[in-house]
Formats: C-alpha cells, sequence, structure tokens
C-alpha cells in the first residue's frame, strides 16, 4: 500500500498557539479544527491528486490546497447554480483564504474536499472548507475560502448573485427561510 | 502599458468582518494590511510572475500567491543561511498559511515579495509576507506563513534549528541579543 | 450545459507542416493524430481538470496537458505494479515529452487520459498519449512521453525494473511472449 | 552551493532513437539539441524557477519547462511587440510543444530561457526553445513551441498579426528583407 510519509502531524500541536494572542487565526483554531468529520460538511466533492502536487518533501506542497479548495468550490457552484457561474455579470473573486495543515498527503491518496457555509454577507460568501484522506477520520487539512462578488466588469463589489445565493441552501438549510 | 484589469479591489473594504466575531483571522486584521509598506519588511525578494498565473478571470490565481510565499520564504533560508535547508536533519514543514487579497496582479507586472518576522516560537517560525506590484504604494496581498520544524525522518517536532534561527535575525534584529 | 468556447481547433490544420520537412515532428504527425480514438489506447484513465488549469484565454493552458500525462503514466504505474515506483532503486525520469493540442479543454470537463505503448527500449519505455473530453469522439490532445530508467542515487542509465516491463504487458500484449 | 543532483544525464544518450525511425521528433534531434549553446539564440530571458517547481524527485518536474517556455515566448511578445497581445483580435494559441531533456534543474538555481525562430508561417510560428542553468554551458533542456494565430472570438485561423510579426525580426533579421 502507499500511504504518506507521516501520518498524522503530532508536530502541529507541540507549538500551541497562545489563544489570547491576536496573531492567531481565530476562525482556524476556535473549533479545534483536528476535531472536525466528513459529517460536519455538507457536501464533500472528490479533489484527486495528481504526480508532481508532491514537492521536494515528497508530500503534497501547501498550495496544491488552495488548488483544490479553488476546484471544490468552484466545481460545486457549476453543479449547485446549474449556470456558467464565470459569466455572470456578477463574479466571485476571493478575498481571503486560510488553511492549518494537519497531515501530511501524498500521491495517489484519494481525498475528498468538504465544504460548509461559515458565512454569508451582502456581497461576500465565506466557506469552511475541509480536505480527508482515503481512510483517515480526521482532516489532513482545514481551510476558510472567501468570496467577493464584484462586477465582472468595474471590479466594484456587489451583492451576492441570486443563483449563488439559491445554491447556498444546501450548504446551509436554515438560510431556505432566511431569503 | 499593460496593468492589472483593477487597482485596488474597493469591494473588500465593503462587507468588513466583525472585529468581535471569532471567526475573523486576527492576524491578518489586527494591523490593517492595506496599511502596511515596504519599509514594514526588513526583505524584499523579487517573484516574478508566470503567464499562466492568470487564470480564466485574468488575473494571478488566489493559490499562486502561496507558491509566491514558498519561493520567498525558502529562497530567502537558503540564502540566508548559506545552507541547503533541504538537508539539513530537521526540516521546515509548514503548518498554517492564510493570505488577504488587496488588488488583482497580473502578468507581467513585477512582483515583490516583503518578509518579516511575526514569531518564532520553540519549533516554528511564523512570518509575515506581503506582495507589492511595481510602482504601487500598497500591497496587492498580505500573507502569514508558519513553518513547523520535524525531523526529516520521523516528521516529529524539533527545536529551530541553529542555522535558521541565527538567519532570522535579519529579519528581527531584536532577536540578536536574545540568543 | 458548459462547455469549451472553441470545439475543434480547425485552425491546426489550416497551416500544414511540410512532411518532407526534418523540422516537423514525424511521431506525432505521421498517424494523423486527430484520427486516433479511444479503443486505440489499452488503458484508460479519469484526469479531472481543476479551476485554474484554464489560464487567461478561458482554456487548459498547454503545460497542463504534461500534469495530466505525467499523473496518468505514474498513477497507473503505480497501480499496475502494485509497486511504490518511486522507491525502486531505479527511478523513471523523464527524457522527452511532446503534445499536440487539436482541441481546446475548459474546467469543468471531465477528461480521460489514453495510454499506449509506442516503443520499448533497453532503459527507456516510450508512451502514446491522448487526452479525450466527454462526448467526443476526436481527441483533444495527443502526446508523447518517454521515461528513461536511471539509478536513484547515481542518475546513471539501467534496464527498466522488472516490475515496470511486467506491467506494459498490459499496453502490449505482444510483449508477454517476448520476454 | 546548491546544485542538481545530477548534472548532465548521460543516461539520456544511452538509449539513443533510431534515426530513421518515424518515430522520433526529427525537430529536435537533426540539430544535435546538447550541441546548442546560448549564442545560438538571439534573445535570453531570464525564468526564475520556485521551489514547488522540484518534484518528489528532487528536480525541477518535466512539466515545469513548458511553464518556463509559455512565459519567456509571451513575456518577450508583449516586450518586443509593446502591445498587450491578449487583447489584439488575434490570438496566439498553442499548437503544438515538445521538449528533451538533458540534465536536471533544481530551484534556486538561475535558469535563462533561449528564444530562436524555427519557421514562420502564414498562420503560425515556431519557436526553437532551450533553458540554461548558471554556469553550465551545454543547454538543460531545448524545446519547440508553436503558436497558431486564432480570431479571438470564432478561434478560426487568421495570419500572423504584424505587430507579431514585426518583432519575430528581432529573432531572425532575414525576415526584415522579406517582409
Amino acid at each position: 500500500m502507499i500511504t504518506a510519509k507521516g501520518g498524522r502531524l503530532g508536530g502541529m500541536t507541540a507549538d500551541p498557539g497562545d489563544p489570547t494572542d491576536p496573531a492567531d487565526p481565530a476562525s482556524l483554531r476556535s473549533a479545534d479544527p483536528a476535531s472536525l468529520r466528513r459529517e460536519d460538511f455538507p457536501v464533500l466533492r472528490p479533489v484527486p491528486l495528481r504526480w508532481n502536487d508532491d514537492d521536494t518533501y515528497g508530500h503534497v506542497n501547501n498550495a496544491v490546497h488552495y488548488l483544490l479548495f479553488d476546484t471544490a468550490v468552484n466545481g460545486w457552484l457549476l453543479e449547485a447554480t446549474g449556470t456558467d457561474i464565470r459569466r455572470l455579470p456578477a463574479i466571485g473573486i476571493v478575498a481571503e483564504t486560510g488553511c492549518r495543515y494537519l497531515a501530511e498527503l501524498r500521491f495517489p491518496q484519494a481525498v475528498w474536499c468538504g465544504l460548509a457555509l461559515e458565512r454569508l454577507g451582502r456581497s461576500s460568501v465565506t466557506y469552511r472548507l475541509a480536505l480527508f484522506a482515503e481512510r483517515a477520520e480526521e482532516p489532513a487539512a482545514v481551510g476558510r475560502f472567501v468570496h467577493v462578488y464584484v462586477d465582472a466588469a468595474s471590479r466594484r463589489p456587489v451583492p451576492v448573485p441570486a443563483p449563488v445565493r439559491a445554491a447556498l441552501v444546501e450548504l446551509d438549510p436554515s438560510l431556505d427561510g432566511a431569503r
């Protein structure tokens, strides 16, 4: 069997952040990310690895996680809205991203990306994301991804488009009544 | 002249986070990232763009920023330590990253990455990073990058290697007396 | 439905190479690449696209095809040999690659990579590859990929390892008696 | 000093192609690629490596060479034409690429890409390319890159745009009288 060198990165907890330190990104820490499970995410999408995702250390490079997040979010949006979101008058531009890496990944492990809605604003959508490797209970990584919707031409912020807002009910059923 | 479509993404501030919301990554928000300047970073390194860094929206994809951060940090470490850090018994594994995107970048803009030390722990180093496009005063992006040093074989956390610790004085002169 | 802008790139044949011109890569031209079909490839593997595979022209960037080839070849080798080929004393280093682009691809099209054996040498393996988009009969791209096996330490050429040679029978049954 | 593991890949010549075999891409073989030198290329452009260009084998992945070629060709075109070629009514789409890998590259080696004109057709431009690592006399890789110009909207072939044709004189002075 082909597995990652490391299994869980015990080291990541050896030098814990100071919870009172404003330099700690609270969102990724507040709910212990390692405690997240597949069932915490309404949508799970396969995000297959590629040979060259592994870098010189023999594990998936930290930037690749963002390629997987981007693909999971936009791939889901394309399907859930039934619309080519790239041609809407308002497009989702990435305003902020973040990731905590909890375990190494390595090609050709099968990986899934979980999607949940963290926050829906007037013109922004914040996703909570996690990567799960086959047979692993704990996430290999937990992330955050903020889309701000802007006019495709002027790049000025606009409200989240209706088809996107409607699709988000799949990620948070409580939105259904709220609309 | 070839410029990015957008200039500053005014939209990024139109839907501001709630400062009392634990879901906001405090570290990137506490000091208004847009107020950071080149002189806030002891080291500036060129990080040239590539043609295919631009995605379907005609701007540098959000994951590319992390490729630039990785290259700036590790490129600087290789030079500043005078050592091939990849062959040390302890290697720096990325435990956490984050980025706020303030303005669009577009090939072939010239871009520099600023490096500062945010926090030095027993086995971890947290860098504050920013990308500056040519002729722009404000950063196009501000990031955070956490290396945890682990034994290259066991992947268990170990102290930050001495050559790395010595090099970090360049990023924070106050460390010099502290050692 | 979401499709690529272009369909077949008729233009690719409008300026045909001179068949007597030594500057034309014969291997990709001799058998008209557009005439290749899925059934010409003993193995077909899914190679899903990612959001940022599309470049500023809204189609999959030409370099991405090689990421897909690399992933298809090495992913197949890992499965077909039942061995982590990265830990064999001899590793396959890429000595030559080539690709002809016949139709544009665009995320999130489903894409398959066909694998066939073009030539087996003492220390080299040449694969013929093709990418097929969902519902398309003709290939979107046809490629060539040459592995040379070298000693992992000295990087000097060595014979193709036995497990790899055995696996190649799946790509060319005639090899079975030849061994 | 930090160098690639391997130096010249002697292995690449250990299993030479059959010059009478139509499966050998003549263009890359006809003139022995290893004999090419910087002075064979009218234009040389720096193409810096990135940390994660190195794959699990600790050398630059074969697909990265195409990112460098793409960046060198399009970066040169943007400068030499003084025009944002992406906004011309005719855009250059890649119809064919090829590369022979002669020596391993490894971050953070300094690398230059040489550009020469191999062939200018009615609607196509074929570039001969090579990558040279710092202090190396022989190329680390030799490539071929074919642009076909198409109407940006219809994607049908059109003549090479005048600004591009004019710029190509820099790569082949003999074109100057020919126009």
